[in-house]
């Protein structure tokens, strides 16, 4: 996906500890990318509600995550985590993630996230769905 | 996949820093339990000899990750990571994990390495592939 | 200190994700090394009861940590992780620390523990100061 | 020492994954805040030079480490790494950080650096002695 079809991304400066022997991002790490991604993604779309971004957290549970290393990020690199809703089903929520210093695309991955209440799936609520569809050009999907 | 058919498996105890504030583990740290699980795996593979296992090391690079979270982790449990070589491809490995409590099946997920020698990808080395093979009943191919 | 004067210690292999460019244990790894040791350390201590764990664990807080580095642990080193308690007051324990690989001491540190209750410090029980004096010769001091 | 004290400060998000089942960050991670703070300390002084910063990196070991944690700080907090070189000696630096999140003090340390040369201490250079002084008003001392 080009990075153009991103309207939402987060810069991120690689840490020391987050680099390893090799001197590049151990793969773990660009999962806690994507989750800082997707915490400024919710916070835009909660539009720095407080209340509203801690609702959209307390439900949304990751059911699934796949990660294609492209090329590796290094230490002290700048960094754009451009995230993107890709689905949204009747409970669950399709995310997709790519990572780009400048020009380059080093990473490409998806999260599958589902709306949970007390430990039991849920209907993701009305009024998410419309800020997510406002937010994004998404197909909505039963 | 049963956890019969896995060979191998490496015992982890959850450590307090891995829990979030739902108190299950984070997400991204099981990226990096399956890397405990195949440092493990290549050490019983390289039988304790510290050179072979740098070797496998220096040459191996993942390329793409799945993650399936079927139940939470928590704080202080005693976790079983699973390990196998489910392909040997020309130049690539595709590895399978699973996290188990006891008789519970928390976490399933898979890495491919791709063998690389100076930047570019190799054919993985007959010795290595041989070890795999003895290891494993595994279907290879080209 | 010497190594002889730790009753306790806990073995731990250095994970890959832990060491950094220059192939040695980034600084902050070694106070997550103490708190796995200070856990393995109460686990004994409670004698395998976890309800009583988890008491220790509810109402103790770190108020002070210190670390000295005197050499470096490398991914894979085999290492100890020794754990004392060296004071008990009224309401704060101070813990101390030693990281060793085989006969290098590697890493001496310090952890002071305050005992509250709802978010005020209160006195450490009588029943578990009687544990700790029970496991360490220490100097009760008021 | 009060917050006008420190030249340097870098703002900092707490991450998900850096909070606990307590929902406070884990003691560990305000080495890590620390070491995130240095380095952009270390970028300012080094002018956005990238080879002078990975001169400064490559030569400056941590020695010691203390940490004071008056507060918590907890997920989705804004908060401020403050930094300043204390010390200056023949070798050896001493750095003072405090953590805040608007006007609470939460935290507080100090890191001592040593200067080294293919594994022996080695006295500070001049250059960065020099670049050290005029950023901040310190106190030399052999």
């Amino acid at each position: 996906m080009a990075r153009e079809q991103f309207r939402f991304s987060h810069p991120l400066r690689v840490r020391w500890a987050e680099a390893d022997m090799q001197g590049v991002v151990f793969n773990a790490h660009y999962l806690l990318y994507f989750d800082v991604g997707i915490t400024e993604y919710w916070r835009a779309l909660a539009d720095g509600d407080p209340q509203r971004l801690r609702e959209i957290f307390n439900h949304l549970y990751v059911v699934k995550s796949t990660v294609e290393y492209r090329a590796p990020a290094h230490f002290d690199d700048e960094l754009e985590v451009c995230v993107r809703t890709e689905r949204i089903g009747r409970s669950s929520l399709t995310v997709q993630f790519e990572i780009h210093r400048g020009s380059e695309h080093l990473i490409s991955g998806e999260n599958v996230y589902v709306h949970a209440h007390e430990g039991a799936s849920s209907p993701v609520p009305g009024a998410f769905r419309e800020l997510l569809r406002e937010f994004e050009i998404v197909k909505p999907q039963e």
